[in-house]
C-alpha cells in the first residue's frame, strides 16, 4: 500500500524552523525554515516553465545552495529531477537529456552547448511566481529522480528512485549510525551522484545540517571537520588518503563520528593507517541502484572487519549465488533499491528478480556475514571516485574511422585507484595516439579518456568471440614491468 | 506498492548477535542470538498447535519473557497477536477472543476460567518442535496485533496494526528522539497495551536492549534509571509522580535522556517539578489506533513548552477542526494509524477518512503549531494510565436487573488522576450500592469498578435525549464541596 507522509522539507520547517538546514564553508545558514520558503518560491517560478506532475527537469551543477533549492522546488510540483554530472561531455549529456525526456535543463551558467532547452537558476529566480497547490504530502511510491549509469550494458540507463527509496536509505543509514541532533553531515560528494544527494536527503530527513562544499579541496575538508561541528563525512578513497596526510600527528575531534567510504574499495594498508589514527572510516558498498550505501560496516565492527563492506543495512537483504563463503555475484534487495530504468523495461527486467537487484559484482561473505567485495561489477573501473564502463568508452572509440577495434582496461594508479588505459586495433596506419585522443575528449568526460593508448594487431577472444580483458590487463603489467 | 524488509528479528541476531535484545532486573540476558533461536523454536512448537499464516492467537500476560518470546514466534509463522488486558473479567476476555476469532490463548498460568482453549506458555514449550518454514521477510501491508478499545461506541473494538504501522511507529520516535548504540529502554507498560509493545519493536528495530519489568515497583524503576543504563522509560502520570518523590533530592544519570509520558493528562504543577528535578519528561499523545505516540515534545521544546504533546512525529500530520488555534476534534494522519478495526467495517469507516483517523479528542494548536490536549476522547476517563470509556460501564451496568440508566464520569483522583464514579436511576427500590458494586465487579475489570455509587431520579439529557455527562459532573462538585 502506498504510504503518504508529509512533506519533508515542511515538516522540518515546521518541527525545526531555525535548526540549520545548509551551512557553506563562507559561513552563510540556511534555516530549513528558509530553505523550506525559498524552494516553494523556486517552486513557483517554475510553475510558469510549465513544469508539473511528472515533468522531468535536467539538473546541471556543482554543489551550489540552488541546486539544493532546485531539488526541492521539483518536490513541490511533483517533477522529476535528473540529475546530470558536469563532468561529461555535451554529447553524453545530450543523451541522457533526451534519454529522460527532460523538459529543459536547469545550470548555474550558459557555459555548455547543450541541444536542450536551458535555463539559469538566475533565470528562474527573475520569474514571477505562480499561485496554485504545492505538494503538502509525499507518496513514497512517486519517481523524484532519476540517475544515470552505464553498467554493464554500454549505454546509460536511467535509474529511477522514488521517494521511498531514498527515504528507506536514510532510514537504513540511521538505524546502522545513529542519530544525534548535534549531527551535521559533510557534502563534498557531488549531487549529481547518487552518495552526495542522499546526504542532502538525510538532512531534511533527520532534521540536521548539511556542510555543502562546491568542490573538493583536501585543506577544506580537513578545516571543516576540525572546527565546523562536522559529525559524519561521506568520501571516496582518493580523500581518504589526501586526508589522512593532512591530518598528520593531529587528531579529529571527538564528536567527528563517520567517515564514511563508498565509491569503490580500500586498500587494507589505506585502512590502517587510518585506524592507527583513530579515523572512524566506515566502509561502505552501494550503487545507483540502491540510492547510495546498502552494505556498510557498523561502527561496532569498524575497526575489526577491515577491508570488508559490513553487512546489509536493516531494511536490505544480500545474497550470493554460490557456494557458502564462496565468491559469486553479489545480488541485493530492500525498499531503497530502484524499481528501473526509465524508459529501459528490458534493461530493468535483466537487472531486477523479485525484487533482487543483480549487481554483476562478485563478492563473499564471511562465516559472520561480513562482505567482502572481490570485484565490482564485471571490469568496472573506478578513478577518484568516479564509475567507468569499458565498454561505454569502447563504443565511442569504436565509432572512429580508422579503428577496426578497442578494448579498455583499468591500470592501478597511485592517486587516483585506477586509470583508463585502451588497446586499440587500427585499420588505417595513419591513426595515431593523438588522433584518438582528440576524439575521445570530444566525446568523452575528461576522467573517462583513456591515459595511455596502446595499439595491438588483434584483441584477445575466447571462444564465443568475446573479448577477454583479462588478458588485457595481464599484458599491462607484462608492460609495466619492461617499462620501469 | 508493498514493501518488503528482511525479519526484524533475524536481522538483528545477524546484525549484533551478542547484543542484548532484552534483560531482566534480576539479571538475566537474552542476546538477539538466544531471543532469535527461542522464538524460532517456540514457532516451530506452536506449528503443532495449527498456527499458520493469519490464525489469530490470544496473549494474556504480564511482561514476561515468554510473552516476548510469543510475541516474536507468531510473526515467524505470520500468525497475528491479540493481545489481552490481564486486567479484564472473564466476561471482557471472553468477548474480545471471540470478537477476534482467536484460536487460543496463551497464558502463564491456568488461572482463569475462560470460554476459550487456553495454552500455557509451559505446555507450548513441552510440545515437539515441527519442520517447515519460518517467514524470513516480513511483508508491511500485513496484519501483526490486535488491540482492544472501546473508544466512544460503548463496545470494545479490536485495532489492527500492521508491520508497517508498528515499524513507522518506530521510526517516527527515533527522528524525534535520535538514536545511540547506549540506548536501553525500559518496559514497565504491560506490553499488552500499545505503549508497552511499542517498546519491544524498537528494539528489535532499533537494535537496543529493552529492560523488561514484569510489575511496577516506584523503587525498582527508581534503581533501574538509577543505576541499569536506562536511557529511555516509558512512563504514565502517576509514575512521575512516584518517581519524583523516590527521586527526593539526587538527580538521574546524564545518560537518562528521556521519561516519555503518555496515557493521559500530566498537571502543569508535576511538569514543573520534573523541570527543577532536571527530570527529562517529554508529553505525548496518542492511542491504540495510532501505534503509540503520534505527537511528542521533542528534547529541544520539552522544557519551554510544558503542558504540550509537542509536533505530530515526522510521518504523521495532524489537523484540528476548527478555527486557527481554536479548540476542535484531533484528526491525524500517518503510516503508523491503523488500517481499522477487526470485523467492525462500519466503525471503521465511521473513523478514518482519506487516511485521517478522528479521534473525537478535542484540543488545539499554538502560533507555533504545538498541539494542546484540552479533552480526550469524549468523556474517556483516565486512571493510572488506562482508558476507561463511560458508555462501556453503562451498558453492562444497564444490563442490571432494576436499573433503568445509568450515566458514568470520571471524578478527580489524587493518586490515579481519575476514577469512575456512576449515576444511577433505579426501578426497583431494593437495589442497592452493593448489589451494584457486586455485579460490576463480575463484569468488569477492577479499575472500571465505580468507586462511589450515586442515585438519582432520572438523569440530564438534551433535546434530542443524549446524555449530557457534564451535568453530571458539575453535580459531582456540587456533592465533593457539600461533603468534604
Amino acid at each position: 500500500m502506498a504510504e503518504i507522509v508529509p512533506h519533508w522539507l515542511t515538516k522540518q520547517a515546521d518541527l525545526a524552523p531555525n535548526q540549520t538546514a545548509v551551512e557553506l564553508p563562507d559561513g552563510t545558514i540556511y534555516t530549513f525554515l528558509e530553505l523550506h520558503d525559498k524552494s516553494q518560491s523556486f517552486a513557483r517560478r517554475l510553475r510558469g516553465l510549465g513544469v508539473q506532475k511528472e515533468t522531468k527537469v535536467g539538473i546541471l551543477s556543482a554543489n551550489h545552495i540552488d541546486t539544493v533549492i532546485a531539488v526541492h522546488a521539483l518536490t513541490y510540483l511533483g517533477a522529476v529531477a535528473v540529475m546530470l554530472n558536469t563532468r561529461l561531455t555535451e554529447q553524453e549529456l545530450d543523451y541522457q537529456i533526451h534519454d529522460a525526456d527532460a523538459a529543459f535543463v536547469l545550470v548555474q551558467q550558459h557555459d555548455r552547448e547543450l541541444d536542450a532547452a536551458v535555463q539559469t537558476f538566475s533565470d528562474v529566480w527573475m520569474l514571477p511566481e505562480h499561485t496554485g497547490e504545492l505538494y503538502t504530502e509525499i507518496d513514497l511510491d512517486l519517481n523524484f529522480t532519476i540517475i544515470y549509469t552505464s553498467g554493464t550494458t554500454g549505454f546509460p540507463k536511467g535509474v529511477i528512485h522514488t521517494y521511498g527509496n531514498h527515504l528507506w536509505s536514510a532510514i537504513g543509514s540511521m538505524l546502522n549510525l545513529g542519530l544525534s541532533n548535534q549531527d551535521k553531515w559533510l557534502a563534498v560528494l557531488p549531487i549529481f551522484h547518487v552518495g552526495g544527494l542522499s546526504i542532502l536527503l538525510r538532512s531534511v530527513i533527520y532534521g540536521i545540517p548539511v556542510y555543502l562544499m562546491e568542490k573538493y579541496s583536501k585543506q577544506l575538508v580537513h578545516d571543516a571537520i576540525m572546527t565546523k561541528g562536522v559529525t559524519i563525512a561521506s568520501v571516496v578513497t582518493v580523500m581518504v588518503k589526501d586526508l589522512i596526510t593532512q591530518l598528520g600527528d593531529s587528531t579529529y575531534p571527538d564528536t567527528f563520528r563517520c567517515m564514511l567510504l563508498g565509491g569503490g574499495p580500500a586498500s587494507k594498508s589505506l585502512l590502517e593507517q587510518a585506524k592507527a589514527r583513530h579515523v572512524p572510516v566506515f566502509q561502505s558498498y552501494g550503487m545507483t541502484e540502491t540510492s547510495s550505501q546498502i552494505v556498510t560496516l557498523s561502527p561496532v565492527d569498524a575497526m575489526e572487519k577491515l577491508g570488508s563492506s559490513g553487512k546489509p543495512l536493516f531494511p536490505a537483504q544480500l545474497k550470493i549465488n554460490a557456494g557458502d563463503h564462496e565468491v559469486g555475484e553479489i545480488q541485493v534487495k530492500g525498499p531503497m533499491v530502484t524499481k528501473g530504468y526509465f524508459n529501459h523495461e528490458q534493461a530493468t527486467q535483466q537487472a531486477l528478480t523479485d525484487g533482487w537487484l543483480a549487481t554483476g559484482d562478485l563478492g563473499y561473505t564471511d562465516q559472520e556475514g561480513f562482505l567482502y567485495v572481490v570485484d565490482r561489477r564485471k571490469d568496472l573501473i573506478i578513478s577518484g571516485g568516479e564509475n567507468i564502463y569499458p565498454t561505454e568508452i569502447e563504443s565511442v572509440l569504436s565509432s572512429m574511422e580508422g579503428i577496426l577495434e578497442v578494448g579498455i582496461v583499468g591500470k592501478s594508479d597511485a592517486k587516483w585507484g585506477q586509470i583508463p588505459v585502451a588497446f586499440v586495433v587500427a585499420c588505417n596506419p595513419s591513426v595515431s595516439e593523438k588522433n584518438i585522443l582528440d576524439f575521445a575528449r570530444h566525446k568523452l568526460a575528461g576522467y573517462k579518456v583513456p591515459k595511455d593508448i596502446y595499439f595491438l594487431d588483434k584483441l584477445p577472444r575466447n571462444a564465443s568471440n568475446k573479448l577477454v580483458r583479462s588478458k588485457l590487463s595481464d599484458r599491462l603489467i607484462d608492460n609495466d614491468s619492461q617499462s620501469h
